[in-house]
């Protein structure tokens, strides 16, 4: 087996044969790391001991760190390591360049103090079930790999899945090349620092072409399977969602001099169109919210000239986010009129709605369905995930983990250790049925 | 005339007597810089071309051009130059030591992208008043000083009037080192970084036992004269006025995945309550401001965990500030608990009501009377000052020049040529009211 790189190397890399011909689960080694061994291993990496949380941002220190932590994985199982040219880690069993291979994986970054189980779960449990079809002593007819996107989160420049949407040629490089971070970094110098060749980066479609089935498994974001009691699910959708800047300007004036009837404050019609979106998410069963803003002069006793807010929204399907979003920036409109406030409403980011692929939905449940202990229901999401990106290109599924409080992107996001063992084992079981003779 | 200095020397530095015995105005030399050249000087300093307001914040490379600039003007009258142990500019004709002196000044540091006018318009009519007052040929029988106040607007520390509340003893030295900005410097550092002595701060009785009357010069931050057609007016009293920071605690979580029903946003309690403080202030005729607000983690994606919002609020009486903050306490408290989201308000900052000097206010408005053409009312004010902070030590009064649109801390404060001009002459009328023989 013949494993090259040149350090961080993002050229792509040939993949030798399997040692025995057919494919098969190499020896223990120093593999046979468990799943807890790993989550340890993971654990400390870019923890803020301030609140938490993670700060795991692309190409940075902790980024880095886990993709050595990634590496190491790989190698320690005798897989081969390569990083493709958007800088995406694969770890392969078996040689790709035979075509249908199945992938399992999913991202290490993280949000701005986010917990610990959005993404590394699905990365994790991926070795992790690889190391208990090995104790099966399972055999292989497809190739198999594993694979860290890079930038899933968009913490850091502002735009989510970098590393997916590159290879799926849904960014472009220019697009990408412009990408800049808040202190003014762009995405080619982060990468350039991090040892990486921003040059190299472009579409990526012979290596996707060569996937017939990519799996992501992650850790459920709401509760539907905390209300129905399942440990396991398994993704029907992806809600259609988009990312809203609301800029309002009025006039920076003193605080305590300037009469009421005087002003053009920002913040109240801000403020009313943060309950307003309330209200519309509310009537359509959707969701939106005003998490980000960005006020100027942002002084204590200035009534500011400018407040940013950035709203998210989500929805069953396209119809309703339209509805809730034409019904909040109407409101937001009326609010800044009243107050003599300019609006100006930038659609940032637009997702439609991603239907996984019905036939591997499908296989999926009924490879599941055999374990007459384990009832996987079949359950949308408001999430964005790589496996979204792809599912365009490649027939594509996800696993779900059970999260008692629904809590994600925070610091307490939770699974319980029994439920992510439950997670691991029906993901070996996916991939057994999926790759396994 | 003996001038000490030691590059920034906060010592404080003996000032000489008057050349000829009595207290005369200085021949023309360099001086005789017209208020219009004075204000050329200054208008560059600390603009930023962005926003085309000032960014001149205390001990920051712009405060020291201002200063430069004071200490400048103060040599180029033949005027004794000093700055006090707490970084406060003074600039002498006369010596102080005789006491009963009378002092006029104002501050040159800025709110973040503040305007030209608020604090500088003070210090040049200062010396435009002195200039004006040597074409009378004036005799002064008391000394007169000159003063810049160091770090008035608080925009860097969070605290106002610093200068004067050390020199008052309203804050004491340890508070002061303990004065941090939003990078981590403390009040010590920077103050040492631009060259003074940060261990010589402390209250200075001494030097304020010597003043007999100050009388500061403001543009007006309100519209009260511009509705009542006059071009100067005489303060009355400054407003009690107060901050609180409210810290509304809620959950972190993932703005896509949860539901409406289990969300703890405190975003929606901040959005109610910024509401609430407009509806109380309208009520009481008072003013209520959330003009600053922190939010983390500040992503689009994430529901907020902590939403920190400050307020700022005067009314013309205690009681009535009473009523409209504890109003916007309550309706914030129950906004929180129906959104499951923790509040904590923190009363930062209290001023309380300052009434100027009664015996002051009144002379000034005899001197003033003399010109038949010239209608001075008297006003109240939303706005703090040093005269507020000096008042309780020392006589002290305030004189406001018309601001037309009422605007202020904002790069469109704008107060006219003419106003400004009569603003001067008022001053020079009130100084030799009260200093010349």
């Amino acid at each position: 087996m013949t494993l090259h790189d040149d350090g961080h190397g993002n050229r792509p890399v040939g993949v030798a044969a399997s040692p025995a011909g057919g494919l098969s689960l190499p020896g223990p080694g120093p593999g046979g790391v468990s799943f807890h061994e790993m989550w340890r291993e993971l654990l400390p990496i870019g923890r803020s001991s301030a609140s938490g949380g993670y700060r795991r941002y692309a190409w940075t220190g902790a980024d880095g760190e886990c993709r050595d932590w990634f590496r190491a994985q790989a190698e320690a199982r005798g897989l081969a390591y390569e990083v493709d040219r958007n800088g995406n880690q694969w770890a392969w069993l078996g040689d790709p360049a035979q075509g249908d291979a199945v992938v399992t994986g999913s991202h290490l970054d993280s949000v701005p103090d986010g917990g610990a189980f959005d993404g590394p779960l699905g990365v994790v449990s991926s070795f992790a079930a690889l190391d208990e079809l090995r104790g099966r002593d399972a055999r292989f007819a497809k190739p198999l790999g594993i694979v860290n996107f890079g930038d899933e989160e968009g913490a850091r420049f502002g735009l989510a899945c970098v590393g997916s949407r590159l290879a799926a040629g849904q960014l472009t490089v220019d697009q990408a090349h412009r990408l800049t971070d808040g202190d003014g970094i762009t995405l080619p110098q982060a990468m350039a620092a991090a040892g990486y060749d921003p040059d190299a980066i472009g579409p990526d479609p012979e290596r996707l072409a060569r996937i017939g089935a990519f799996v992501e498994l992650h850790v459920e974001q709401g509760r539907a399977l905390d209300l129905s009691g399942d440990r396991v699910g398994i993704a029907s959708a992806i809600w259609p969602h988009g990312r809203w800047r609301f800029d309002f300007r009025g006039e920076a004036n003193h605080a305590g001099t300037t009469r009421l009837a005087d002003r053009r404050d920002p913040m109240l019609s801000y403020a009313e169109t943060v309950l307003a979106a309330r209200r519309e998410a509310r009537l359509a069963d959707a969701v939106a919210t005003f998490g980000k803003i960005a006020v100027e002069p942002n002084g204590v006793n200035a009534i500011p000239s400018l407040v940013r807010g950035w709203l998210d929204s989500r929805a069953a399907d396209q119809q309703t986010l339209d509805t809730v979003v034409t019904g909040i920036q109407q409101a937001a409109r009326e609010y800044a009129d009243a107050h003599g406030v300019d609006l100006d409403v930038v659609r940032e980011s637009f997702t439609p709605v991603v239907e996984f692929d019905h036939a591997l939905r499908d296989e999926l449940a009924r490879i599941l369905g055999k374990d007459t202990d384990l009832k996987v229901p079949v359950l949308g999401t408001g999430a964005g995930h790589d496996a979204g990106i792809l599912s365009g290109t490649v027939p594509t599924a996800m696993l779900f983990v059970r999260n008692p409080t629904g809590v994600s992107h925070s610091p307490a996001e939770f699974a319980a250790e029994d439920d992510c063992v439950a997670g691991v084992s029906a993901l070996a079981d996916v991939l057994e049925g999926l790759a396994c003779a």
